[in-house]
């Protein structure tokens, strides 16, 4: 939302506030009159942030995460497990999974899913590095990509790609989220929770 | 949401987003991850843009509104009626208004309202610049304060304020928003409706 008497720098930012994803013209304009009133400090210390992002961070090339360092924090760790790696399709899909606090292996992130509608093939992917990762010391590899078209195509595709290997392949389970309820869970979900069934112990 | 494996580039993103108000640290880490991958580029105008922002606005002297120079773009052009003034709170409560493309006066932007429990009073507000611009050229004062407690406080002040000086102060109405549902509209927004009806004509 801005009109001819806006400020160019105005206008600026909030053009670029809107090319982010899931914030719209007036969320924009909110923000950017936020840290015109909130004084110049915000907006430095936001800004150079930015500025910093690309140039403070490197592709580990080990498990392609964004990382500090080149190997990352996780690769470099010698207390954690060798014997499995967790392939997701982002690095915020590592937070989540170092968040849950309950796996300590390895991590290979792919950067994107298999989508011939967006044109991303497997070459597009960081899928060669992790075929190249398979030694004699992993056993198993948790393919976490997401429960989607795309996040199975990709699953799919890497389990015929890591046949050869005969190191086991594993996927997460699908079912009802916890706190979730049944009544709301749609029709999909509900199918994948009873075919995934567990006997109770 | 950052782990010890985060690089420092990124938690201080992440870090410097959530501090926008609305954006929670699991948003401020979308967009930073989203800024990894969609490239330098992006990151960089968004960060010049925050940078540039104080840099290249100013206060107009005469309406206190964010402009690019002073007197601000309204205040300079001799096509807007200056018989009228219209006061609001924040510099987007201005566009707001000139998006309606039905308002052609002046503006005067407090930066504000009165709120005693956030300390700001009279004098932390541009009150006297208003009382200052009411010459004999002004005949009316629209009070677009927010219609809320400390809105309507601080149009209460204005119009005592205002009153020795004979101009006509006069407020936004208050009713039903175009397009609500009566059957959803709150009590007080229905007794104002109600207590402000009009003949139709």
């Amino acid at each position: 939302m801005t009109s001819s008497a806006t400020p160019k720098a105005v206008s600026r930012l909030v053009e670029a506030f809107s090319r982010l994803p899931g914030i719209g013209p007036k969320t924009a304009s909110r923000l950017t009159y936020y840290l015109l009133r909130s004084g110049q400090e915000d907006a430095r210390i936001l800004g150079e942030a930015l500025l910093d992002l690309h140039l403070n961070t490197v592709l580990c090339s080990v498990c392609c995460n964004i990382s500090e360092e080149d190997p990352c924090a996780v690769c470099a760790d010698p207390a954690r497990d060798r014997t499995t790696i967790c392939v997701v399709e982002q690095p915020l899909d590592v937070l989540a999974i170092e968040n849950t606090g309950r796996y300590k292996g390895q991590y290979h992130v792919l950067h994107g899913h298999i989508s011939p509608m967006e044109r991303i093939g497997p070459d597009e992917l960081h899928m060669r590095e992790l075929v190249q990762r398979v030694g004699r010391e992993v056993v198993e590899i948790i393919v976490a990509t997401n429960p989607t078209l795309e996040g199975d195509a990709t699953a799919m595709y890497l389990s015929r790609l890591l046949e050869p290997t005969g190191v086991a392949v594993t996927r997460l389970a699908l079912g009802l989220p916890r706190g979730g309820d049944l009544e709301y869970a749609d029709r999909v979900t509900l199918a994948e929770a009873l075919a995934g069934r567990r006997k109770m112990d």
